[in-house]
């Protein structure tokens, strides 16, 4: 998987070349984003590929590939729509041209935009490449159709997702538990977890049933990996995440311990701590205090419990190869700290 | 072609429907965007798989189709990097989506932001259609992979130089006519002219050395299109192109007449004029005053004559048929006053 990456890079960054250094220069920091993650995505692809015993080394690790690359370009538009031009404490693809910019003495305003039209352009030539690596699978004609349609339905979730997102934030209301659910399903879920698991199975030939569950658990790890996540993000320990306990609160984002703290008396106590730029440390701890008192959080990690078991009783029915292989990465989703 | 649009686009919005009404309405709003121009893209396709004596009715419409809504990605992801909310003086994708947020009473920064947000998302939908509309072509596979790699040149050459277009405006210099027509080569005529063309020839199987010469062909008729283009938006008849003849000189746009005004002593007189974004229309008729007496016009008129030779040199050594199918739409993009 990994050499599949490296080849497309390469080959991409040495046509570039021919044209410009700039453009050699945007292709080699493209390379940086997509290959510094986990690859979570194609780890399922490949964990599903060799559970049902399939063979296509070439395939699974180009349909992998296509699955890391969808990721690359979701986050980098995410993060053009988000304004953020960092992502885990350094700059992300926006935040490098933004800096190149202001180095070269352009004023701020003029580089941010700088930044984000470069991410747009890098974006779309990682979303391009998504379909590229499954051409470069070679798969018979009918299981290539079958992938496509997974990328196909993962994008269509993840674009439906954003843009409730974008909807949400132009007209906020009270946060609603099934309404934040959805759209972090859709925005996440569908190509983190449900694809990527069902495209693995089909390459490997595994049977409808199975692909259907595979799914379904999908659909139920992607709520518990949420609210797990949304944990971290209120309750979690800075220097462990990297990630600010207070970014959630100031931005005023909608997760799930917020819309469970939304059906509770305490509401209007809590909701005007969120969304204050200025958010202090100690008003924050006062927020987490109530959201506590409560029981958001609480409620929050059986939410997340509930659907981690409806995950894995879904896993009992599938062969015991597919547990075996799954296993490792459930838990690497959801009893984690960062 | 119109019917493959329409399937893949109903399509769509009744899948988005089941997701909510916002999601679907931006589907709605895409296919407008997408099923309004000219067609000229496709045009180049099915006339040269006519040409080549294709039969393959579905899948010259299924790769037009393609063209046309990489198109359509193309301007509206390009809409957001210039920051354009309006086309030929209708509001744009981008626009649209201001417009409602305004009309909502959210301020205009906030409401330019969405209106740019939902336009990544849309330009992404569209890039993905592009791959989609491919496979429905249901191409054999060597023929689908030859597809697949003009769609990736016009990709890879159109966000080349849209890269050069921003790295451009961070650093302008004196323009220089090879940059200046290498840059709308990348940026606009290989996915317009050379590759169309290209993908239409392959998909009816013609001959390699045909092929190559298309690709010859599709370079100077872009050039000459360029530079007609360029002498419409200084020179043209707003009344007739709906085109501000201010645009490009308040905008400072490297244009062809512009790189061959640089060239001439009177340049300094020249450039003043350029990149003031209140240039009155007295002071544009005084700087196409001075374009047209170092001969600016002539020589931009003389370089599109020039290629536009040149092309038709070439389609002399083609099948006569190619020419008879090529000729109307050559006349049509060059000998155009809008």
């Amino acid at each position: 998987m990994d050499a599949v990456l490296r080849d497309h890079f390469s080959l991409a960054a040495s046509r570039a070349r021919k044209i410009n250094d700039s453009y050699a220069a945007l292709w080699d920091r493209l390379e940086r984003n997509a290959t510094g993650g986990k690859r979570f995505r194609p780890r399922l692809v490949l964990a599903m590929h060799h559970a049902y015993g399939g063979a296509d080394m070439n395939a699974s690790a180009c349909v992998g590939a296509a699955f890391e690359l969808l990721h690359t370009a979701l986050i980098v538009h995410d993060d053009v729509i988000d304004r953020d031009f960092t992502r885990r404490g350094l700059p992300n693809l926006s935040g490098s041209y933004r800096d190149i910019a202001t180095t070269a003495g352009i004023p701020i305003p003029t580089a941010e935009h700088r930044g984000m039209s470069t991410a747009v352009i890098a974006g779309d030539l990682a979303l391009a490449a998504v379909f590229q690596l499954v051409e470069r699978a070679h798969l018979p004609a009918a299981v290539r159709g079958r992938v496509l349609e997974y990328v196909d339905e993962a994008l269509f979730a993840s674009a439906a997702g954003e843009l409730a997102d974008v909807d949400l934030s132009m007209a906020p209301g009270v946060p609603d538990l099934d309404q934040v659910v959805d759209m972090a399903r859709l925005k996440t879920a569908v190509y983190t977890f449900e694809t990527p698991l069902q495209a693995g199975a089909v390459v490997a030939g595994a049977p409808e049933a199975d692909i259907e569950a595979l799914g379904e658990f999908g659909r139920h790890i992607g709520i518990a990996y949420q609210a797990a996540d949304d944990l971290l993000g209120l309750f979690g320990d800075e220097r462990r995440t990297g990630k600010s306990v207070l970014g959630d609160l100031r931005e005023g984002k909608s997760t799930i311990p917020i819309a469970l703290a939304a059906r509770t008396e305490r509401w209007p106590e809590i909701s005007a701590f969120l969304g204050k730029p200025d958010l202090s440390h100690n008003e924050a701890e006062h927020a987490r205090g109530l959201m506590r008192s409560v029981g958001a959080d609480a409620e929050t990690r059986r939410l997340a419990q509930h659907h981690a078991d409806a995950a894995r009783a879904i896993l009992r029915t599938l062969p015991s190869a597919v547990g075996e292989n799954l296993d490792p990465l459930v838990a690497e989703a959801l009893d984690r700290d960062r």
